[in-house]
């Protein structure tokens, strides 16, 4: 099919770069969504902006969310907690959940995607590394499927927009093993909750990233300050 | 139950503008939540502050979505579109029909209902006099219900929140009646799409607003322009 789009949730990160770098593949005409929520870094935002360039994507957006920043209740939006240094692997939910974060995204997702009457969004979740985030669950995914297939303009005209989740069941080293063969440019992407230009490498998110490389027989291209 | 919360969906519209009231008759502290979305007017706006100052909400929040203006194709969000006078009756979308609305307005009120620990939302949404709309279809709202039941913290941790729709199979003669029963403030309240300090009681909305009070066998305390 000519002309088909795809609108993906671009944080700058591995795991939605990687997306993005699939979506490309798949042949899409790519419109990038990233949101500013309040990080406690741009260091996200430029690596999300690098990336779209690197992709030279049709078009892109960054939205703000001074929402989430205002409701608080998470490490990542709350300057006041401290963010956690060792890896999650437990049951219960890291301090780093943003409440409904996932959801506002793909809504934001599914408003931009009716408007340019685009065929599929792409969203790196992973329901592996991250089990302790709800929306980051397979029956989230289905879910939100549900409603774009009953409550968007585009459904109801017998096109639904289709959610796209590739990287839902694979772990760190597979996603990265994947990017690789497609050439995704790690350098450019960023995972360190701490947002410097050296990655800490001490972080949840750094840990993870790093036990993927390894995993996958590969070198992380971007610098970290402990290593 | 001790201080069950409510996020309320509030527009400063006759339907938002019950469901608070119903909110309220069900003993919910309340906590309202008001879009603005690039609308064409503050007038809605204005009536929301009233709307929550009279019900002495315990929380109010403001959210500006200056993403649903950029990106259009709604006559309510977009200056160049002309706004339809006739009541919209038939099968096919309106033209006032903004993408994802509802998605994102439930997103948003889901992340303020996990900060605060609500027990509900609720949203005036009808699926009677906007048949045309898909994302105020009862299949919408289960589906959304569902989301919510999977895909939140509250719900993973056994305390999900139920999303309320009371009018959702009402006639707006019928939302008259019970918010009349229950104290409404309608003279609060505002509907037209112009948004002047006068309804023109011509729009869609004005009328759909004038036939219910008509069909309640009560007067609308608002002044109309062309009466």
């Amino acid at each position: 099919m000519l002309n088909r789009k795809a609108v993906v949730v671009l944080s700058g990160g591995l795991d939605s770069t990687t997306c993005l770098g699939i979506a490309a593949d798949e042949g899409y005409s790519l419109y990038t969504l990233t949101f500013d929520y309040g990080q406690r870094h741009a260091r996200e935002l430029r690596a999300a902006e690098q990336v779209a360039d690197y992709y030279q994507v049709a078009d892109r957006r960054i939205v703000k969310l001074d929402f989430l920043r205002k409701i608080g209740k998470s490490a990542l939006t709350d300057f006041h907690l401290s963010v956690p240094k060792n890896v999650h692997d437990g049951e219960d939910i890291p301090i780093t959940y943003v409440p409904g974060r996932n959801l506002l995204f793909l809504s934001l997702a599914a408003s931009f995607a009716e408007a340019i009457e685009a065929q599929a969004i792409y969203i790196g979740v992973n329901a592996l590394d991250y089990s302790g985030y709800p929306d980051c669950r397979p029956q989230f995914i289905q879910a939100v499927q549900k409603v774009l297939d009953v409550g968007t303009k585009t459904a109801v005209e017998g096109a639904p927009i289709s959610l796209q989740t590739p990287l839902l069941h694979l772990t760190k080293a597979e996603i990265i093993r994947w990017g690789h063969r497609l050439g995704v440019p790690y350098q450019l992407t960023t995972s360190c909750y701490e947002g410097a230009e050296e990655a800490c490498g001490e972080c949840d998110s750094c840990r993870l990233r790093l036990r993927g490389f390894k995993e996958a027989g590969l070198v992380d291209p971007i610098p970290y300050r402990s290593l």
